[in-house]
């Protein structure tokens, strides 16, 4: 029986048998974390081949005869431009290879744009206010960074198929003053929804009120399967075509690394967009850097080759990750289908799963987990300034413990929601 | 006799056979560079065996148990932040490990100081114009970031000591928009000149009309010494121990890389800098990046091991660099001694000769040698927007050819320098 149905006194003895489970829980000191999407060490050896491929002088010359442990390519070797609009699905001459992190790629063109305006555009800063859509439940580092530059974040629901676009539509053409879009369009974090070609193309052709709107996509999961048959794993539609076909060339700018795929922090970041993008992007480039470490790039392409060498590298991943998104579901489905007010998400890739627990008992499950030694993401983190108005969504990362801990992590937060919605219901 | 004390004749005579001279190498379709300071690639190979002292997973793993291959540690390893910590001639805890660019990193510092203030003052963007003091001759990626801003720059002149200091002073003290300064305090880009005890402590101390006013004290070739024995080799007074000294300890930022150390582009950067500086910067940092690569930085620990492990590799550097010194020299002063109006600096470290052309021939003589196949700097480049009053300086760099094509560059710079020269006196 749901818990909404049970009456005060079996409300009242449920909650002293879980108040007694939970504390002998909290008796064994744990010590778990299912806060951030890390890999897990099995997964980080997968990559441990890459790290010998240059050891010689000979093994540093690129394709085109450049010495990669001298300066200069400041938009990254061709052949790791190559590798990476595989990654970005894109053509390699839009491709600008950069250091080993695209949140700080992300950060600068948001940065840059503020400070010197687009394509010949009235600089952000110059606006008395710059507005931003965020889709929710979303990413905190997108957040972050669109609230240190002071934007007003607009939160809109993010579903199945992607973020509500009527919503979307209505606010980018409502203001000059709303910029742009945080988007993780494939096995979004965190609740894995990947968006529809029809939504990729209303994106793409919406009439915006500001001439200089711009969807940051952030396609972080592009190959992030967590299984190998491809009628079982998402297709996005190319944004970047998209945009092209619907008059809005320069709408877009595509983001990704290779920090899920080979070494997190130790990877390779890189962003495409259109050509005029590009060009207008590459003129504070040049300022800031003189290139990425192209011998990162190097050893990156004589790793992962291809997109066929990437996929086949992202199935030995997903053989490590399935079986925890498997035990995920289960372990919810168990513990929780009869408690009611609880749902989540089956994810098809990405690095999380998306929990939303009855109102107004997400911190409080979250302060529980913690007591007892599990470290879950905040409550809150996936909306803008980590203020979630229903209090609900808590997001599981359950790729970085091994399966034995992830489950035993999992048995205490199950304790933990049943306990806050105990309380809740108690009142 | 000096060119100036020739008669018309003998200046006509003296063209011709220069002309012919000229004439003769250009036929020999030669491609040297002397254009930018980048290690030979004997050099490169010094470092090679860094490549391969992480293979297995144990290697990645930091003296804290960190496993390098994952995410975080924003602030950088702290073995890695005491490695910097000796280049930078500061306390590990002010240090900050960045990406593979200092450059970047002073980019970024500028960058948040006018877009955001420092430590609570007035963002700089919020002035109706900004000034910054650059020294002449100076390193073009310097004054291009401060153009990049839009600041107003301010030239003063460097000398063998360092700036002229009643200048800088005059300057800082005039107006709170002038904030800040771009020094290469040792061994200089280009003339080479290590600035003394007394520059430090007058910079340290001097009255300065902006209290957010801030020195960026790039010591890129802080241990980039010429010659082995000490006596031989400049000293630098620590700017924070000077700055604390003065009360004023928020007053400077360094920054450092083992770019021409180990490998430039895949080296690591690191700044240093009081701690309210660093926990100002960090607030910042903290939203555009999670770490730089762990990786690079054990590995540069690994193969440096500490500041006794630094100085032996420089010495290596050394050994190389020092011939080609020494030659440009010799064929400077065989060349050149007779023909007067041109002077040149004899570093004992660093990276570039600063020539000094006849007035009004600088520009003239960077194109005679391109068009004989010899790169140089662009005349003009050590001078903020490139311009050079006296169009006077040229920036050689010796590092980058082997002895003998370098000798074969000389000869024809050299060259360029009369026949420009002649050109000028017979008008």
């Amino acid at each position: 029986m749901a818990y909404a149905d049970l009456n005060e006194n079996e409300l009242s003895n449920l909650h002293e048998t879980v108040s007694h489970e939970y504390a002998e829980m909290k008796a064994r000191n744990l010590s778990l974390n299912m806060a951030r999407g890390k890999p897990a060490a099995a997964q980080l050896d997968l990559s441990m081949p890459m790290l010998s491929l240059l050891s010689s002088a000979d093994d540093c010359i690129a394709e085109d005869g450049t010495d990669c442990r001298n300066y200069g390519v400041l938009e990254g070797l061709p052949e790791a431009r190559r590798l990476m609009a595989e990654l970005l699905d894109d053509e390699p001459d839009n491709v600008i290879v950069g250091g080993n992190a695209s949140l700080t790629m992300m950060f600068d063109t948001v940065s840059w744009f503020w400070t010197f305006g687009t394509l010949g555009s009235k600089p952000w800063r110059e606006y008395d206010s710059v507005k931003w859509i965020c889709l929710v439940p979303g990413y905190d580092r997108h957040f972050a960074i669109t609230e240190h530059f002071g934007f007003e974040m607009i939160p809109v629901e993010l579903g199945a198929g992607g973020p509500n676009m009527d919503e979307v539509e209505r606010i980018a053409a409502s203001d000059e003053r709303v910029k742009g879009i945080w988007c993780v369009p494939k096995y979004s974090n965190p609740s894995g929804a990947t968006y529809s070609d029809e939504v990729v193309r209303r994106l793409a052709s919406m009439p915006c009120a500001a001439d200089d709107f711009r969807i940051i996509w952030d396609n972080a999961y592009a190959v992030h399967h967590l299984f190998d048959d491809e009628a079982d794993q998402d297709q996005l539609l190319d944004i970047g075509a998209a945009c092209r076909e619907a008059g809005n060339p320069d709408r877009y700018v595509k983001f990704g690394s290779t920090s899920k795929v080979t070494l997190p922090g130790a990877g390779i970041a890189a962003m495409a967009a259109s050509p005029a993008n590009i060009a207008d992007l590459k003129k504070h480039l040049t300022i800031s850097t003189i290139s990425g470490d192209k011998m990162n790039q190097l050893r990156h392409v004589k790793f992962l080759r291809d997109g066929t060498g990437i996929a086949a590298h992202m199935r030995k991943h997903a053989a490590i990750m399935r079986p925890k998104f498997e035990l995920v579901d289960r372990k919810l489905t168990e513990g929780l289908s009869d408690v009611g007010e609880c749902s989540w998400l089956r994810p098809r890739g990405g690095y999380f799963v998306s929990f939303d627990a009855p109102e107004g008992t997400a911190k409080r499950i979250v302060a529980l987990a913690k007591e007892a030694g599990v470290v879950m993401t905040g409550a809150g983190a996936t909306w803008p300034h980590g203020n979630d108005p229903h209090d609900s969504n808590i997001r599981i990362a359950p790729s970085l413990p091994p399966v034995e801990e992830l489950e035993e992590a999992l048995d205490v937060f199950i304790c933990c929601v049943k306990l806050a919605y105990l309380e809740k219901l108690i009142g």
